[in-house]
């Protein structure tokens, strides 16, 4: 059962804190193998790939170039995709680059009052990795909330790894690939091929950023190269919030609570209401659907130790405690969402009203679902073109802009006793004044 | 003598990889010590920190109350600073401000031809707290760098940690912290610091995000509350490097290199040029500088270590150099920088023609002076407003809408085995087409 609690009731912020705190993931301690696996990559490149994926894949590659996936290879296994999935693909890829493409920052410039000239340019990273989990967390999906956004900001090369145990590799991962314009796939996986994409091999160029989810190799690898390269979060498991008033259908709530439970037994959902008999129609909704429910066991086991259901006073309360959660998905299933949102500001992604379950997000919206998790929406943001880009400041003084600003840089250069920085101001306007 | 490489010669690509890879920091193992640290502060909170300042900044302070610095103790302390300090710093703080506020991005809402209302919403991390550096490296420019941002971003509460050993402490950093709206401020460094930012003590409340330079100790401890909170980039020694032709004052270069080579023995200052003769005379500017120098013991292992000269073809070739090194700092003292400024992609800041000296950049030109190091500029940029806010991606279906892409999103559930996605949307498409 999951907890039931009641914001009016003398336990409740014990209660919630516990909640709050709750761990839900214990990541198992592979640094050190990783850390050899990484050496062993770096200091034999090809051939340690071959024999490590031999022995994690169980697959045989006669040579070095066997390592890459080729066109002709991708041609062959996307025949296989039905209609109906290229068709949802592609309008789900669609989507997401339309959203993307808004994202995309304006270069800036401007000349003050001084006559300095000032802004800044964006630019793209040149080459960036994506890790494509292999096995049952091989998800289309998130290829493409991956691979469009580094696209769409115009990342020049893009290299998938995958690995492919016993020589399996999904067909719509492929696609996923070829629609979202990857440039090379490698059937390579695990902390191998995060050593692979930071430091390179005489097969794969080394990327400049890694993004991708993993699991506990390849997010020990990812850490280990963070600073050679750059890399997107460590997601934990996901959560989501449902803040619900009483006209809402339960079985629906339900469903979308079960939807982050059914993911992995340490995901996270918890059901916010004003109504507690709301509450309660919820949580046998949820009993009823996990009788038949294809993943029951994961999703069971998940809304049992993690589940939650919150009765407040009002909607206020329900804002207050839902920025204290700071969850990855938050769905407003409220009379006014968009009021509502404005008070909810800690959260990776918000769906609006009662026609918007999180799986859209998760899909075909158009945001990524690339998100915090754990309570870090607190501080930061869902994957976005903005983690393939990076920001060059411009600065340019004319004579009467360091005639004018120049001498408080030499006073403060002299303030933190860094004598030559204030000579390279001084030199020039001594120049200028003579 | 630094290093004189000429492109045209046979080795120049070995060479050049040489200098690209030489390793300038050796950072001490202090992880241990650390997390001893933190476990110590989390579990006895303010009675560690009075232990841990007694122990490390050799001050008794009498209880957790002494551990604020108040409005008054500030007030008396900058009656010291001078009339001209305190109007270059408001200067500073003034440009900084203003330049940081053109980088508040919008937020973003449309509607799509499915009927979708998409788009983002901006906000800010509530609070954060700044490591300031005590002794020697406590900059008061580097206080107006990391608070100025925050505020600007709508930061709520910052919070400033700094060491006071012996009880000493720079006016001029309370200044900084003062013009530059600072909350609070503690007298607290080291490990013990991040720890109290991080998880709370009785007297400092927790923030989200914590940024600021500091020593092999605070470096660790960020890296170690990384993902309980957000932090910035740990930073290496900083960089310069400098491309100019041959109408330039060799004196006012060598002053621009030395002016990071000052700052540390592991930075590196780097000029190219496309005359061999001016690349000469730079480097006997230098030495010419070094014999009187206040800081020559530091500015002349630096150079002589780290330091190189590199004489190019032209200036593509330059560029193309440029973004091999992707320099923390770059001065383009060229005819035409604005075009050269297009070709180096990969920088942290530019400092366009002869008359921008990187000391402009580092106190008073406006741009932040927190910089990708160790060629991080490939795929990270300096501080900006955006380290203080994040973004909560928003989305509205309509049933049009959801009748429109509902189906796709379904297809796609069912095709990566999660079912409960797939009927959260289909138990919807039910009732609307009922």
């Amino acid at each position: 059962m999951p907890v039931f609690l009641t914001s009016a009731e003398a336990d409740f912020e014990q209660s919630f804190t516990t909640l709050l705190n709750a761990k839900r993931e214990d990541s198992p301690d592979v640094d050190a193998v990783v850390a050899d696996i990484i050496a062993d990559v770096r200091g034999r490149g090809d051939a340690a790939l071959l024999e490590l994926t031999q022995k994690f894949d169980r697959l045989d590659l006669p040579d070095s170039a066997a390592l890459r996936i080729t066109a002709e290879e991708v041609d062959d296994a996307i025949k296989s995709v039905s209609e109906a999935e290229r068709a949802a693909l592609e309008l789900a890829a669609d989507r997401i680059r339309a959203y993307h493409a808004e994202q995309m920052p304006e270069n800036k410039s401007w000349t003050d009052a001084s006559g300095a000239t000032l802004g800044w340019r964006w630019s793209a990273v040149s080459a960036a990795g994506l890790y494509v989990p292999g096995g049952l967390a091989s998800y289309p999906s998130s290829v493409l909330m991956n691979a469009i956004p580094a696209k769409v900001a115009g990342v020049e090369r893009l290299a998938v790894t995958v690995p492919t145990p016993d020589g399996q590799i999904n067909p719509l991962v492929l696609l996923a690939c070829r629609v979202s314009g990857v440039d090379e796939i490698y059937r390579v996986g695990g902390a191998q091929a995060i050593a692979a994409l930071a430091y390179g091999t005489e097969t794969i160029a080394p990327v400049d950023k890694i993004t991708g989810p993993g699991n506990a190799f390849v997010a020990a690898a990812k850490r280990r190269v963070f600073g050679k390269v750059g890399i997107d979060m460590i997601a934990g498991p996901s959560e989501i919030l449902v803040i619900a008033d009483k006209d809402n259908n339960p079985d629906w709530i339900a469903l979308d609570l079960l939807s982050q439970a059914e993911h992995d037994e340490s995901a996270q959902s918890i059901l916010i209401t004003d109504d507690a008999e709301f509450g309660s129609a919820v949580a046998v909704a949820v009993d009823k659907r996990l009788e038949t429910l294809e993943r029951r066991a994961i999703a069971g086991a998940s809304w049992r130790d993690f589940g939650a259901v919150i009765v407040v006073r009002d909607m206020d309360e329900a804002a207050a405690l839902s920025n204290r959660i700071a969850p990855e998905h938050l769905e407003l299933c409220v009379t006014d969402p968009e009021a509502l949102s404005k008070k909810t500001i800690h959260a990776g992604a918000i769906f609006m009203g009662q026609y918007t379950p999180e799986a859209i997000g998760d899909y075909i919206g158009g945001p990524n679902h690339v998100l915090p998790t754990a309570r870090s929406a607190r501080f930061s943001s869902g994957l976005s073109v903005m983690d393939f880009i990076k920001r060059t400041t411009l600065s340019q003084m004319t004579p009467d802009a360091l005639r004018s600003i120049g001498p408080a840089a030499a006073t403060l250069a002299e303030s933190e006793s860094l004598e030559a920085h204030g000579l390279s101001v001084l030199a020039r306007l001594e120049a200028l004044n003579r």
